[in-house]
């Protein structure tokens, strides 16, 4: 079956294969088990997939919990956070995750055509748009445009086509039909001009570099999966096995749950952490 | 007739008649159908004026509208926005907008006299405070210094005067007293403490110099026409048309409208904007 | 009496003796009129002084009236004013003030050992944690460490020993936490992931070094007095006699409110401060 429009993409492995100077960007093959957009081509995805980019017992967790389980469980240090996001919209909805359906925005002088990212969105991904690295700044704003990169046409048709939410590493605009949508968005600021004079969409699902405030790059595969609410954004890199990191991160919810107890209760916070969270130790 | 306080100020045109090293200000001279105020001098303005500060049909844009607008019709890349501003009160009286009244804060020991500017605010202008380019930074916070050079008593008097809203390219305080009155304010950021032992106001109706994290510098001139909200504030130059502007950014409003139904339908984003955008260029 | 946890700890005056290259850290020695806890040292805290940590008088007063009273009496150019914080929780209780107790976090491999300072949060005071200096940074995002030093669960503990609130010049999470409790909680931002692998706590009532936007450092001492709103956070030195600076502050504010009524009959702003503030002088 060919696919025009619509069409949910998928890509669950990818490889580097250059790294082209001043660009930001790597060219990356996609190796999957079906066939991917990239660019301009359209091809089949196999609709058994299709309900793989979101994983509903995420639902009952929050980026901290999850940041929980890596940090103890996988020894990442920065608990997979990508800091000084703000969420926009979409509060109502609880934590926001998906695996990532990534974009990359290039200068708009840059020689690879412009694609269409907005109409492949697929069902249930975190929809995640960044720049290329030379646009990026470890300060505030974080990035140099001032234009926006996404608005509120690009939100309508998101939640049109049931994504889970939107991530911009730059500015978006149109706040308030962000929020009437209750589509949920997160990005580092606001705008209010569109950015074709600035830059372009070149790359979907390719990985993203983030330069982060602590000087450090993270790199955003598509596949990973995201995790957000007001206090930020959590990366699950897809190396991590989901089942293996919900079912730790179920255990020290509720552990933390009876150090709350016993706080309130007047137990010091100190030792009541120390023997509620002994036993998580079983499940590293 | 001679005015005293209380005089609405405007001033249309301006020239640059020197730019002394290091001040970070402009000496400017108002070529006017009527007298102005600069500094401490009083004069008299015809009436006819007063109500030219405001124009009503802004009230049914936002600055999103107006950028494409600037970006699209007058090649403004940017689309006039100034950014890292946000919109601490008066969020329920929908689009600010007015001609921008401009002051200019100078460190304390400059050798100018300090001037009265609160007290001359015209009707329906926009009141815009800017610091010398000297304590401006690129990157957040944006100012150097950490006192709030605008404050509840300012914005009770603009709002007696009828201003439309205050911009502050620095902090500001009271915030509580600013969202009672539901008065518009956007700044930079807040503070507690006045500013007389590190800036003083020293010009009234000259061009401010921004600083913007982009590392370009925007000029702000008295006629300018500002438009703001959530999203932030755009900037009209005096030179652009209002009825030409406002005609196509009607035109391209109607359009999106049609690109939100058709999205809403489940047309492609793409496609809806392709087609329904097509007839706009007749505008141009 | 010796206590164990739980006890409130007071340190009036306090002697720098040294400072360690590059830990960001001075070493003091506390001189009070009981003992206090430095450290894992447990001592006895005179029951006469637990009230101390809190002035009732500060609930009628803004941190902007308080940086008033410094700058005017006081002559501290900055008002006392500590830049660039949020307030997320707490915003139901009004003024948010009490003496400092301090918490100074350094990175994790220092040799010095972790201390419990959650269990030990003294009755009104405000909890103030700070990194060390060389992971502060005078731009936003304001610290390097992208973890939070801070969470639900101290805030939990935080409120049964009834502090008044909390101040992390770092970042914090559980920010639905702090809400849903109402516990005061200010932060440079927010994050999601635990801090044990970047930096952990060293000290308790030692004095922190913040570096701020514009360049300066401010030192926060245990005993100063901590006054917080949305507008942010003022120190009042320890040096600072509380009676006459609420004395003066008071006579401030009163003369504020006629300015405020006099500008609401349409008084000229300029000339009702100058009329309304002429008493204050009687007050200096």
């Amino acid at each position: 079956m060919l696919r025009t429009y619509n069409a949910p993409l998928v890509r669950i492995y990818w490889k580097i294969l250059s790294r082209p100077a001043r660009t930001g960007l790597d060219i990356c093959k996609p190796v999957v088990d079906g066939y991917v957009q990239q660019g301009s081509v359209r091809t089949f995805i196999p609709s058994s997939r299709l309900n793989k980019m979101s994983d509903p017992r995420f639902d009952e967790l929050t980026p901290c919990d999850v940041s929980d389980g890596l940090l103890n469980k996988y020894k990442i240090d920065n608990g997979g956070y990508l800091p000084n996001l703000t969420q926009w919209s979409g509060h109502s909805k609880g934590t926001i995750h998906g695996k990532a359906y990534t974009v990359l925005f290039a200068p708009a002088n840059d020689t690879r055509p412009s694609v269409n990212y907005i109409d492949s969105v697929p069902q249930g991904a975190f929809l995640v748009i960044a720049l290329t690295r030379d646009l990026q700044l470890p300060y505030a704003p974080y990035v140099k445009p001032t234009q926006a990169v996404y608005g509120g046409l690009m939100s309508t048709r998101a939640q049109y086509l049931k994504a889970a939410g939107t991530l911009v590493f730059g500015r978006i605009r149109d706040l308030k039909e962000h929020k009437s949508l209750e589509h949920p968005v997160f990005s580092y600021g606001v705008g209010s001009c569109a950015a074709k004079a600035a830059v372009k969409p070149i790359g979907i699902n390719v990985p993203l570099e983030i330069l982060t405030s602590n000087g450090e790059v993270e790199i955003i595969k598509p596949g990973d999966y995201m995790v957000g609410d007001a206090n930020g954004i959590v990366k699950v890199p897809s190396e991590v096995e989901l089942d293996s990191l919900v079912g730790y991160v179920r255990k020290s919810v509720e552990a933390d749950e009876l150090v709350t107890t016993d706080i309130k209760n007047g137990r010091p916070a100190k030792e009541a952490q120390k023997d509620r969270r002994a036993t998580l130790k079983n499940y590293l």
